[in-house]
């Protein structure tokens, strides 16, 4: 491994380097190839000169394929019109592996054949800049929590019993018994806010919808932010600061990640708190105004949340929603029994919902009888009620859907894009 | 939340502060009550004097019982008898719920029990201490391979194919199709490093062994790196600086944790690279010193871990063990084919594996050769095949089990309490 990366190479201006990686592209104009060679870190372009090198270096370098892996040493150059800014003047060439009909060439492919490479199609620079700024929004949501001293409190994956009915739960035989596979660690960190005070988890989710949208996976990953002593105010502020934050974040460390992917970053330098905040009637009356006809009372969907969304510069949050259309762990207003204490945070330029959060329902009574009305089985929710038995206190706390976030940050149409081996409705290969 | 959290008392010397949280005990004496109270960051005592406060006020802290939830207000005085330094004195108290027989007392209870009680039993202090002490490890994995320049990339947990056969796998229906639960995210990092270089996955793995030992979870938690263009010798290298640099972060960073573990500390101290290297024989041979029966080129067992382990006071690394133990994908030695490129490291003080590692095979026509002997079905391994097409390099990479580290650190009897909601054979509840 004794070689160099090209994110380091401007550390050796004047200096003979060896780099390890691919070929990405290759132009050629006379006596001189121009190797385009990636290596995951960056991409450098290595110039061979007939004249400087020997006859068999010049020879790999005629015959060197699209994604052949490669070994060069070379001397580093500062050239202004170098993508990058410095160059590689190649004095060897080893080919440790000529790729032959490497299946992703420069021309158009459709995504079915991208999907079904997926494994390869991450080689491109686009994925890479994509996947890149999800790794920074990963961290980025990680540093938020842990600057402001909430433990990382991991939640299972396999469960008894589901937050929300059984109906989009994938199923497991557990031993002798059937599991589900989470689809929110909510419920277990309400029981550990109560442990640590500010507690997250940080996992994969699934949801078994038989559903083919852009923004939906049957596998994702949220960060579930969950706080004991906190109110719906609490979280809202707290939402916005943390979408602000890994805004800025992905700004200041994915600058050359999001012009490959041509982002326009000035919507997203705006991305400061306060964010706006609108009541479920409110978005309703601009839905009515552009004249949709979702009828009252009922949850928004996707079309709904981009008319509303496109009113705002910013994320906007939308607060109380008709406690019909919400779980059954909701805390209702008490100004107004009909009303959720929840929150979803929409994002602009159509990205849809990326935050859903609420105040949890505290009170013993209140919470079986919203389990009986929504028809689960309370032998599951035992432990679910102890902690409203056991010195229960007003909590609250959110979930933000990875997956969205980088297809908003990033600009993308799709999220299947947004996580290296998207499982959708069709597709569990690769 | 215009509350104070105790683990930032000691910035409010002389002043009031309204902290909010749990009474954890209780004790008396003559006209004064010290209620011990817990609030997730930290258990400070307040103190109670008759003389002082409104008769409501002494008759709450009279009345109120463990862990029923509280919001006190009182005044912060340095005190070095109390536990942490400082001490309340109070002015009010507001018992927010009373709780009832809270089932935890601080009697003996069985693990069952306490088990069957999980959601609460979170709350104790060596349970929170524990589950700290993982949040800090993880953390601390994260940050390091962040700061040498990993990229996070997350791997599937649907699978439709199996590192090493199906019969440990946990199986779900996938729509029309069968998937099963990762149990590693190897074969897709090595995807992934051919595309960043540097990558690591993060999460949970799945392992249906109808196994009942104290060092196996259905349900853990794995941090994996995978490394292009390196070899078995640097995986060491990293593997060594990686368990080094958690305990080092661990010791800084937990001090009061492992403390209040009765954790001795001294052995942990000791931990710095280099760790000791012996070759799968030279393990074999301590086995047979010390009268062990495993016959030569099998693998060991968890008790042959430890008897190896015993002789030294670092984690030691076991490397090249006969191919045949091994699975499928690792590199043979070239000085002796009859030997895998591979390492496992035990920790010290009996705690078994921690780290299993490889290089992998990168040559075509050898890993078409081993899925065949493995019996393993060519067709969905189609894609990992095209990773040795398409620009093949030598790679390398382990994974390290959390669950396992964490109980070493902790210096725990059973990974059952390293995780917030342990997954075994008869136990997904709660």
């Amino acid at each position: 491994m004794a070689h160099t990366y090209i994110e380091e190479i401007s550390q050796y201006q004047g200096e003979e380097v060896t780099i390890k990686g691919w070929l990405y592209h290759k132009t050629e104009k006379g006596k001189l190839r121009f190797l385009m060679v990636r290596d995951g870190t960056g991409l450098v372009q290595a110039v061979v000169f007939q004249k400087n090198v020997k006859p068999e270096v010049f020879e790999a370098a005629d015959r060197v394929t699209q994604e052949s892996s490669l070994i060069i040493k070379g001397k580093v150059r500062a050239d202004e019109r170098a993508p990058g800014g410095y160059e590689l003047d190649v004095s060897e060439l080893t080919i440790f592996q000529l790729a032959e009909n490497y299946p992703i060439t420069p021309k158009e492919h459709g995504v079915a054949f991208l999907m079904d490479n997926r494994h390869l199609w991450l080689r491109s620079s686009r994925q890479t800049a994509i996947l890149r700024v999800r790794s920074e929004i990963i961290h980025a949501c990680r540093d938020f929590l842990a600057e402001r001293r909430f433990t990382l409190v991991d939640t299972p994956i396999f469960t008894p019993a589901a937050c929300e009915g059984t109906t989009t739960l994938f199923e497991t035989q557990y031993f002798d018994q059937k599991a589900y596979l989470t689809q929110s660690g909510q419920l277990y960190s309400e029981a550990t806010c109560m442990a640590f005070g500010k507690v997250y988890c940080f996992g994969p989710t699934f949801r078994a919808e038989k559903s083919k949208t852009r923004r939906h996976l049957m596998e994702f990953w949220m960060v579930e932010p969950e706080i004991a002593w906190a109110e719906l105010d609490d979280v809202m502020a707290l939402a916005e600061e943390l979408v602000s934050y890994v805004v800025q974040r992905v700004l200041d460390r994915k600058k050359e990640e999001l012009k490959r992917l041509e982002r326009d970053t000035t919507l997203l330098e705006k991305i400061h708190p306060p964010f706006p905040r609108i009541t479920y009637h409110e978005a309703f009356r601009i839905l009515q105004e552009a004249g949709s006809e979702t009828p009252i009372g009922s949850d928004f969907g996707g079309t709904d949340e981009t008319v509303i969304a496109e009113k705002f510069d910013l994320p906007v949050m939308v607060h109380r929603y008709p406690v019909e259309v919400k779980a059954f762990y909701v805390q209702p207003d008490p100004q107004d029994l009909s009303l959720a204490l929840c929150v979803d945070v929409l994002a602009p330029e159509g990205y849809g919902e990326i935050i859903g959060g609420s105040q949890r329902v505290h009170d013993y009574h209140l919470l079986l009888q919203r389990l009986e009305s929504h028809h689960l089985p309370r032998e599951a929710f035992e432990w679910y009620l102890d902690l409203r038995k056991y010195g229960t206190v007003p909590h609250s706390g959110f979930g933000m859907g990875i997956e969205r976030v980088v297809a908003w940050i990033c600009g993308l149409e799709h999220v299947r894009e947004t996580i290296p081996f998207p499982r959708m409705l069709y597709r569990i290969y690769p």
